[in-house]
């Protein structure tokens, strides 16, 4: 059975649950305070080394790190990775995009305005977040206004990649009634089968 | 015929050069100077809207932006990248760790320190992103202690993407002398057949 090392505030470690519940496999899930240190343990730096959760352990001894890494791993060979050559690596450009130009704008503003306290002096870089979390923003809407997914129409591992934390966006003072397709792909992905609930 | 949208002296731009030439593959080269807009042009937004380079044209009206995808796309069917579930996404993990915990800080702090004036205010930035860039550099090391590539022992796309900028940090102020690990596999990568430098 997978085990998941895994906070359940964070969008990255949702993507990976969202999925194993969508594959309905079994998992049990270790929730991980980073806050308070959790990842920085001996023991934990010992399973990875980055210190960064999710990490799934497919068995013990064995553990995948690095959350999108963890979705083609899972996907491998089901409907949510496409098999043919172009649209896997269309998969794959959506989830590059996700890591280097989306979550470490929209994902941080959220942290910021969520975890850290209102007199904290990272708020001073809220506005640069928000000028690069909207020009991704902009990158997506563009995107969905041709397509209901990502990907050739059909929902797979870069929808549930970029909806984690674009549908919680809100939270770092995104306004998301700009963008009337991402709204409409929002409510798409929340109409998948065995959808879960971000905590 | 591939065609590449490129700038040489962009590191993720030669990972898709040196891969290219490890296939022996045919392809094109369109110099693309991003400090004078190359990118940011109408024509170019309509082939890439994330307005980044690289970019590969598959064939016309078929383009694949991302540098870590469109290593995954080539060196789909052949050795640099495992066939193997689990290997394959080890290899995923450490291209997403590459473009997530190494690239901006490390390809960033080269930017600064070579393509900014000396007095630019972002310098303001480079202790930081040393101070990332070494933690980066370490989870490297610990690899690279126990391993002769990334991957099962065996060079792959992981460590053409980590190479890329590894190999220049000093440009960016790193002092590599302090990982022997990584300066062994540096040049166990040039040893590669068919090696080719960064511009």
């Amino acid at each position: 059975m997978y085990k998941v090392f895994g906070m359940s505030a964070s969008g990255n470690c949702y993507k990976v649950k969202l999925l194993l519940e969508q594959l309905q496999a079994q998992y049990r899930w270790e929730e991980m305070d980073i806050l308070k240190g959790a990842t920085r343990t001996p023991e934990f730096l010992g399973i990875n080394p980055n210190g960064r959760v999710p990490t799934l352990e497919i068995k013990p001894g064995q553990y995948l790190p690095e959350s999108n890494a963890i979705l083609c791993y899972l996907a491998d060979g089901t409907a949510f990775w496409p098999s043919e050559r172009f649209e896997r690596a269309e998969t794959l450009q959506w989830m590059f995009f996700e890591q280097y130009s989306h979550e470490p704008y929209i994902a941080i503003a959220r942290f910021i305005c969520k975890f850290l306290p209102a007199d904290h002096p990272r708020r001073a870089d809220l506005p640069r977040l928000r000028e690069r979390g909207y020009q991704a923003l902009a990158v997506m809407e563009q995107q969905l206004a041709r397509r209901s997914f990502f990907v050739n129409g059909a929902y797979s591992i870069a929808d549930i990649a970029l909806f984690a934390y674009t549908h919680v966006a809100v939270d770092g003072g995104f306004d998301l009634e700009r963008f009337p397709a991402i709204n409409a792909w929002i409510e798409r992905v929340r109409a998948q089968p065995r959808f879960v609930k971000m905590a």
